[in-house]
Formats: C-alpha cells, structure tokens, sequence
C-alpha cells in the first residue's frame, strides 16, 4: 500500500481563523484511490518549520504534500524553506511564471510580475508547477524515494494543481465504486427504503447529503454493486439525476433543450439563488431567459404585474400572490415554464399564522399551473437554501412531465 | 506566552470520511485566550502512535490535548498508550466511572458496566476527567511541567471536557487579536502598504483573501494591536468595512438604510449572485428593492427597456448596454441607484475583441451615471464571483460617495 504523508501550513489554520479543508479533501481522494494516509499536520507559517520537519519524514513515505505558503506575502516561506531544506538557490522561472501570468489581463500581469521574486521562485533543481487557478507556481521534487509536492494553500489552487499533478495516482478503481444523486429526498426518509442495501456486509454504502440532493456512494465487488445502484434507481425512478449529472439544475437545463422549453423564475425570498443556481451551468442561455427578483410589493406589482389587491388581500407570501408572480414571470420574459418563490425567510417577519420559514412556490406554463407551500427550518442562510432547492425540484418535474402531455 | 500542541487520533480522520473539527475548534479558544497553538497533528488510531510522540512534545509546550482513542472499541489506544509512556498500569477508577454511569438509565447502565475496563480505566497516578456529555472517562496528568489532558473524539463530549476542564485558560482577553476587513483590493497590492507593520516582530499579522475583500488579522500586545488597526484604517481609509461588519454587501445595505437610499439591479452574467448576495443579509428589505436578472436580450428589451438599436450596434456586452441596464432597473423599481452587469462569463461566448471574462458594469441613479469594465481570469465560476464581488464594492463606492454631494 503506497503512504502519503500531508502537511498544512499556516497560522490562521492553528489559530482556528481558517479551518484546515486541503488535506481532509485530499486525504479521502487517497484513501478511495487505496493510499494510506499516515499523518496529516498543521503547522504555523514561518521559516524553520519545514526545514525541522522534512529530513524525518522523507524516505518514509511515497508521498508528501505540503499545502500553503507560496504566496507573496511576508509569512509565505514554503519556498525559502525547501530552498535551506535542499540547499539549493531560488531562482525566479520566467518561463513557468510567464505561462501563469499569460491568462491575466494586462493590469493585474504588470502587478503580478513584481511578485516574481516571491511566487515564481523555486530552488534550483526542483520542477515548477503550473497554478490553472491562482498566481504562484507550485514546487515538485524527488529526494531518497518520495514524491515532494508544494500546492498554495487557496482551496480552489490546491485542489485544481493536486488533480493535475496527481491524477495518475488518484485513479479510484472504477467498477467498484459508483454513485447515484437523488433529488427531493431528506436523508433519514432515504435510508429506510435502502436498508437492505445498507445491511448487506459485501458493499460499503455512504450518505451524502448535499445541497437538495442525496448521493448514495456504492462500494464493493464490482457486479454487487452494479446490481445495487440499478436497484437505487429502481426504488427512486424518476428522482434520481442521469448519471453523470451533478446537480438539479444542470438537469433542467439538459431536459429544457431537449424539449424545446425556455425558463423563467420570479424570486422574492430566494434574492437571485435561483437565478444564479441555473445560470452557474454553462450554456444555460440557451433556455434560461431570466428571473424577476421583486423584494419590495412595488417591484412584484410593476414588472410582474401582481394585482394590487391579492397582495392587499393575502400578503406577499400566499398562493395566490406565487401563482400571479409565475404567471408574470412567464408574460414578461415570454417563456414556456415559469416559477416563483415568495416566502419569510427571517429572522424577522413571522406570524403564528405565517410563521419564518413559510414558503410558497407557484408554476405557470407548459400546461400546467401549480402551487406548493413548505416551512422550512433553519435560519436565514438554510431557509433561502432550502427555497431554491425545492423550487429547483418542482421545476424540474414540471419540465419532465411536459412530454407526457 | 503560553504554548499548547493539539492532537487528534482516529482513522476516519485520515481517509477523509470525517473532517477533524475539535482540534480547530480548540485552537481558536486558545488563541482568543492568548495561547499559542504551536501545531496540529492529526494520526491514526493504533498502539503505538502516541508513544512515538510524547517524547519529543512533552516539556516543549505549556499544554498537550488529544482528541480520541478513549472509546470501547478495538482502535482505541489512548488508554494503553499513555500508560505505556507513563510506565503506569492501568487501573479501573471504580468511582469515577460510577459517577459518569449514575446519568444513565438501567439498560444501559449494565451495558456500560461491562466496558469498565476499557472506558473506566487510566494509568495509575493520573488523574479521571468526568465526561458530562458521554460514557468515556477523560485522563489528566502533568509532566515535566506539561498539563497533558486526552479527551474522547465525539465533537459535543470533547468541547463540555475542555470547556469544564481549561476554563481557567479560556479566557479571552480582549483585544490581542483585532481584524480589519477592506474592500476592493488585491492581496498583492496591500501587503506593499502594510510592510512596516508585517516587519514589525511584536506583531503577527495574518492575511486572509476572501471572496472581495481582504481580511488583515492583528494579534499581539493590547496597546500595539490597535495602534496597528488605526494604522491599517488610516492606510485604506474608506475601503475598510466598520468593525464587525463581515461584507460588503451588509455594509451597503447598513449605508443605504442610514442615507434613506433605495437599491436594484440589473443582472446579466451574474444570473442572480448580486441580488443573491444582498438578500443573504437579514432585513435586506428595507432598501433592496430587486433584481432583474436579463439573461437574454428579448428580456433585457422588455424588462429593462435596452433599445434594440443599442444591442445591435454595441452588443448586449458593451457600455453602452450596462447604461441602459441600470437605467432600466433604476425606472422599474423606482429605485435611487441602480447597479448592472453584462460580461461574458464562458466558457464558449468569447471573442477577440471581447474575450471570456470581459465584464461591464452600470450604475444609474444618486446624482451620478458611471460605467466601469474589467477583464477577469479563471472560470465560469471565478469569472461571475469575480463580477458580483466588483459590483459589490462599485456600487458601496456609490453609495459612500451620495452624501458627499
């Protein structure tokens, strides 16, 4: 079994400013991929602290990443250190550095190349890595048998330069894992309908929970659990995404193409979520038109044409009020499917009757129209999240039920 | 100042499936408290593990924690572990353990009773540490002037023990440790402005990038810190957020309240992460009135009233077409400044002339017209976070600035 040891640099780490999310990330793609991870270890910036550490962990391990430290700030010393620890000079890689500044646009490349000293340096002898993501050049060498590698410590640099880097190493055994993504579907409800699965002692089954979505993670022999997802998708049909697709969104999209649809929203407590979970796919402009977001009475009166008196007569946050925002969704931005959100998304705004967390949903469009209502628990932050994803959820049956007509 | 090493032992941290959080969690009281966190280590469950360590830890710092490995099962070594290093056997403290087992009902009582000699058990001459929370008694000794504590793993049962246990030193001293927000600007660039201070030894200065701003962190001696925080404020004068405020985006909503301002957008490449960003914040409604999110260019002809002559001849990503945008939003919600969006936000869309991250921005309304365009790096994503994050301290520059008339 091949052994990777992982090192985090950084004192906004030990002072638990920043929690340490590199290496545990890094840590799980090892473990699936059959690593053993011995040890990770967090440790605050500053000149001495690879230089002590190195010498006894290299021979060790085949592996050994270093996260953080490589930026231009003063308490960056991730080069400096391997520089002493290898006794060799740091030499600014023009040609590495110039690669990364190239995706930069002429204002922030003239800033970025007096930083070159800093984040384009590496000690003599050792290969640079290219950054996709960020500014600073990464650090790889060989020494006594294990595998050197320094990423910046920014998550999405860190994780983008270890996939590159890695990627020969992170192979995880296809066949004898795969993964299903369930949308609508609470976790304690999900568990029970596959307990037979979840009892079976050939497979290892994981819960993801995410963000209005389940994945249910099979591993095991590779025919048990072929034979287990099919089963998963038998017992929630139409819930589960295509394989493939990561998210509710991306499937509506895909759904609304092959259909001929275009989508509209009309938000009041989800602010633009909706709008911006649908336009976060690429190409989503091929069927997304747009979304309304109509905070103010005033706002879901003028643009989308709310008669003055269902607001007066049954509040913002009703059925009726949802049903007249989609319906104006739909006529103002001409689409074939429209929804809205309305709801009290708190802290403030609750009633006994209408308590924080009320939310109403209406579709209009594609021959239907329908309205739903939830209470949401949670604060603010879970209340609008929870919004977007139901609203998410009933988009996309109603788009998948178009073709049934 | 007082040094502590945290130690959290467990497999499940090493493959990844759970996140260690005790150890961040602590390092953070203790920093607030004036300790200094000299490192994390984070290892796998087994016998000999701690043995290796202790050796080399015990005397180099005021305070040793470890988290886990105190439970009934096979992989929990603590117990034995320390008593190996301590050369003590290990004996049952009958009392101790009956106290912990009295909180239980009878079923379970008898359960745990037979787990005496794992959970009830620590090397002769230490001393138990009551569990509030769970079944597994804690261990405390003092060597060579090291408090040594290790406490089980489960996040509540660890938190009550070190809460019980160090309340003595978890006592945060205000003012060692202030933080200063700014807005706009590159970590880059402002580490060349605070150079005196990061130079400056009786100060630690940490720089954390986030999404739009920059956070500086000041930790040291009373008096020192907050000369460094005026310093900072005075350097990037208006572009620091008031103490206590997070993000831009309240700190808009905070001046827009106090200057009796109204605010809406007109969001194209942004999709809805603008109106998003400032209805994430508790009583948005005051002064944000909505967001018309304008994917497509029948929507920001009909919404927003663009006239179709300005797309055509400029593009619906141009100056032009950002004016009228804001224009559009600022008449349709009746609002007294409007901010847009249009850019190209990828992957597919770019051109020579305007390539994938091209973004322009509108502001309309408070005595003033402005356009602004900027050319971001990265992805889809980074390009829209990049879009909503300068639209964001736009548009607080706008707001900051109506007074001033």
């Amino acid at each position: 079994m091949k052994s990777a040891i992982l090192i985090a640099l950084g004192d906004e780490l030990l002072s638990g400013i920043r929690q340490e999310r590199n290496c545990g990330w890094l840590a799980n793609r090892l473990t699936l991929s059959g690593w053993k991870v011995l040890r990770i270890d967090i440790l605050p910036d500053g000149p001495g602290v690879l230089q002590g550490l190195l010498p006894s962990y290299i021979g060790r391990a085949d592996l050994i990443i270093i996260s953080g430290g490589l930026g231009p700030t003063h308490d960056d010393c991730t080069r400096a250190s391997l520089s002493r620890y290898l006794k060799a000079p740091l030499i600014i890689d023009t040609e590495a550095y110039a690669k990364i500044l190239s995706r930069y646009p002429p204002d922030m490349r003239r800033n970025l190349e007096r930083c070159a000293d800093t984040q384009g340096s590496l000690p003599e002898g050792t290969r640079p890595v290219h950054n996709p993501k960020g500014s600073a050049l990464g650090v790889a060498f060989i020494k006594e048998g294990t595998r050197v590698y320094a990423f910046p410590g920014v998550p999405t640099e860190f994780r983008a330069m270890a996939e590159q880097e890695l990627s020969a190493d992170l192979v995880e055994s296809n066949g004898c894992m795969r993964s299903v993504v369930i949308a609508g579907w609470a976790e304690s409800l999900l568990k029970d309908r596959i307990s037979a699965l979840t009892e079976d002692d050939l497979l290892q089954i994981t819960i993801l929970p995410s963000a209005g979505t389940v994945e249910i993670v099979v591993r095991g022999e590779p025919s048990k659990v072929n034979e287990a997802t099919l089963q998963i998708r038998e017992i929630f049909s139409e819930d589960c995404l295509p394989e493939g697709c990561p998210s509710v969104a991306e499937d509506i999209l895909r759904l609304a193409v092959a259909k001929g649809l275009t989508i509209s929203c009309a938000e009041s407590c989800t602010g633009g979520l909706l709008g911006a979970a649908l336009t976060d796919v690429p190409g989503s402009s091929d069927s997304f038109l747009g979304s309304a977001v109509c905070y103010s009475n005033e706002a879901k009166r003028n643009i989308l044409h709310v008669p003055v008196e269902i607001i007066t007569e049954f509040g913002a946050v009703s059925r009726e009020s949802a049903l007249y925002m989609a319906r104006g969704a739909l006529k103002q931005f001409s689409s074939s499917v429209a929804i809205s959100t309305t709801g009290i998304a708190g802290p403030g705004g609750g009633s006994a009757e209408k308590p924080v967390g009320t939310v109403w949903f209406g579709l209009a469009g594609a021959c239907e129209e329908s309205t739903a209502m939830n209470v949401f628990p949670g604060d603010r932050a879970h209340v609008r999240a929870w919004s977007r994803n139901r609203a998410l959820y009933l988009l996309r049956k109603a788009v998948l039920r178009v073709n049934a007509q």
